[in-house]
């Protein structure tokens, strides 16, 4: 230990824990928790104040798509740089925002889209949740006020986005400020869409919309589900007339194999809200995407109580912007999808050997989203938290949610990076679990 | 008209309607309203797509500081570009971020203070709402969970934000949604600190926190009260144990005259939001400070139910983070405040012409914050509208708040220009109030 106790490493934890209150972080021992201190990165790898190396196998909190500091993302924003970095977007417009909404238009499982820009996710859910609501007393209907929505669900910490979210990490304090959508189970019930589907036909005359992660439920541990459940949620949203809001933050750009999981299920959301991976993970940037049919209800008289009374400062931000739409070009020029199909059947069958450890109960996954449940024997041996802490040591940065290690590579990781996660993974369970 | 129909502002404007969702903008007359369609910019001037040049007196949504295309943060962007773009703050930390706060800590109104970063304002809003409440529940106090906001306030438009926010903009339609805090006036009310006073004293013992906007509220039309009242609401706060969330999204960084406008009223809050200037108007970063006390409430054992569970994907971002820091150096390198308060008193002067114009009503104003009410004989003549737009024609961007034209000049805006936006609201304002 002496050598650390001198070290950059240390020096930087005093500096941080002194100043910055870091998210989903217990301040208090933030430093004995061993965090990388990033200075700088290249490709799939973070490099820390030391010049330690750490592959990035969490795409740094699920945001990064194509690496760090992708020479052609890298262009695209120093090319706008030199044009204008932010101009607003309330009653005004610019061109590189809506170069971005043209070419996002075409890939979105939505139809005839309109883009709502923000720049936190939680606030693109935030947009959706108004507009499905408005969207309805435009139209004279004040009956539809409430929200389905599903057990394990996450949606964001902003108060509406926690109000249709579940009571994971301790939101159920805050019931005093949440409104109380209701609620069907979550993934892990087998029954979770038959039950769904039971409450939007009973409930419909009070439903403004129905709130899903589709294939995955990420932030409660990688909780997954079939593609045909959520179609069949979709087709009785539709057959009540209830709108289906779709909540593809986590899941979108890439992340399960195409590029929304949408396409997968089969299903066009009302209101679509997309974020992390928008612009690759280099800017802060989220969209709530409304279908025609939905964008159409506020249109009226100007200045008229049609319109959505609702926007963020930097929405649209024209940096941000341009990554985003150079980032989609990219997708199909380094073929993304295909390599994150490959890597997810090589993932899938390299965790195998991690399944039958004693010490892992379940592995669940979808493309490149992974959840490894350990499974302690014991309440309080915070096997999550050390396991990744065992395996950053090692070099490969990963964090769990509780005793779930999340496994999210970056999408144009090689074979060999994938082999080494799985690898250095399993090390870190005997090295932590039996030792 | 006819070369209008073919010019490139009208391609756009079709091109921008068809994909574009703008924030509080009705779309259906979004083009009638002759909206600016940026394609660059430079200095305190953007340029649309047909090469017009309009001087942009509204800092892009009250955002930009410095001016477009400032040599000095994009330098700060690029060399940013050539050590990372994005590493997650959940747990991990990064340098830029660890130096940004660092830099902020001693220039910010709290004391011995914490960031916890977001993107959007309002969740920085969300963040020290959510803050305020778990304060008093991580110390057993399950009584205090109701907040105490003002008529007029506007926070954001997130469901926590748009709850302490009041009934502007029809967000009344939302009260399904909303959570109901105490109510005192807002600053149309010369008594409004006297009754928040007796409001804190009398349910002292259910208020988790006070919310207010210092000296300004800026959405409501540029309500402007003084120093010394905001400081006795602050007083009642310490004197009853109420915490004091106070929100300078909009009055932070130099727009008052002072870098936070805390200053003036000689307050120190508990919990502090920032965003908007906070990177120079160039990226989304919003930010919430905690001080000392607060932040202590939240330490615990790991994992444990003492943690703020609440963080955005993007918090912290590193490129954001680094045109901060160089934005917070400039302000003084620049010495940008001293300029604030020159062009504030000229801005003063000049505009006792205009307020003497039979067609407005009031000229409110703080530092270079200034709402000019028009006061039409009767209702629906859109003068607002009208009169930004004749300004616009004019080479001028204005933005109204309903019949109030808001003057929000670029920080370091030049004599000739604080000149030139005065004169040019006087033509419009003839144009159409005196036809």
């Amino acid at each position: 230990m002496s050598d650390r106790l001198t070290s950059a490493h240390d020096r930087w934890v005093d500096r941080d824990a002194a100043v910055v209150w870091h998210g989903f972080t217990q301040m208090s021992t933030y430093g004995a928790n061993r965090p990388v201190i990033v200075d700088w990165a290249e490709g799939r790898e973070l490099v820390d104040v030391d010049g330690r190396r750490y592959l990035d196998a969490i795409s740094s909190l699920w945001v990064t798509t194509l690496g760090h500091r992708v020479p052609e993302l890298d262009e695209a924003l120093r090319l706008q740089i030199d044009r204008v970095a932010h101009s607003t977007m309330l009653g005004n417009g610019n061109t590189t925002t809506v170069r971005l909404a043209e070419a996002l238009a075409p890939r979105v499982p939505v139809s005839e889209p309109h883009f709502l820009f923000a720049s936190d996710g939680a606030a693109a859910v935030e947009q959706a949740l108004k507009i499905a609501f408005q969207y309805w007393t435009n139209q004279g209907v004040t009956t539809r006020t409430r929200f389905l929505a599903l057990g394990n669900a996450y949606h964001g910490d902003t108060i509406g986005s926690l109000s249709v979210g579940a009571d994971g990490f301790g939101t159920d304090i805050f019931d005093p400020l949440r409104f109380q959508p209701l609620r069907a189970p979550g993934y892990d019930d087998p029954g979770w869409a038959d039950t769904a589907v039971a409450l939007i036909a009973a409930h419909a005359d009070e439903l403004a919309a129905v709130v899903v992660e589709p294939l995955v439920q990420g932030a409660a541990g990688m909780l997954v589900t079939d593609p045909a459940s959520v179609e069949r949620v979709a087709d009785a949203c539709r057959e009540h007339g209830v709108l289906l809001v779709v909540d593809e933050v986590a899941t979108g750009f890439g992340r399960t194999g195409t590029l929304f999981a949408s396409e997968q299920c089969r299903i066009r959301p009302d209101v679509l809200c997309i974020g992390k991976g928008l612009t690759g993970g280099y800017l802060p940037m989220a969209a709530t995407v409304a279908s025609r049919r939905v964008y159409e209800a506020f249109l009226g008289p100007d200045l008229s109580e049609f319109t959505l009374y609702h926007g963020h400062s930097f929405s649209g931000n024209a940096l941000a912007a341009a990554v985003a739409l150079r980032h989609l070009e990219l997708f199909d020029e380094l073929e993304v999808l295909a390599n994150v199909r490959d890597r997810a059947r090589q993932l899938g069958d390299a965790l195998d050997g991690v399944a039958r450890h004693p010490a892992v109960g379940e592995i669940r996954r979808r493309g490149l989203m992974v959840g490894v449940e350990l499974a302690p024997p014991t309440d309080g041996l915070r096997w999550g938290r050390r396991v990744c802490a065992a395996a950053v040591e090692r070099g490969v940065l990963l964090r769990p949610l509780g005793d779930v290690v999340v496994i999210m590579p970056i999408l144009t990781s090689t074979p060999d990076e994938i082999d080494r996660i799985v690898r250095v993974l399993g090390e870190a369970i005997d090295e932590v679990c039996c030792p």
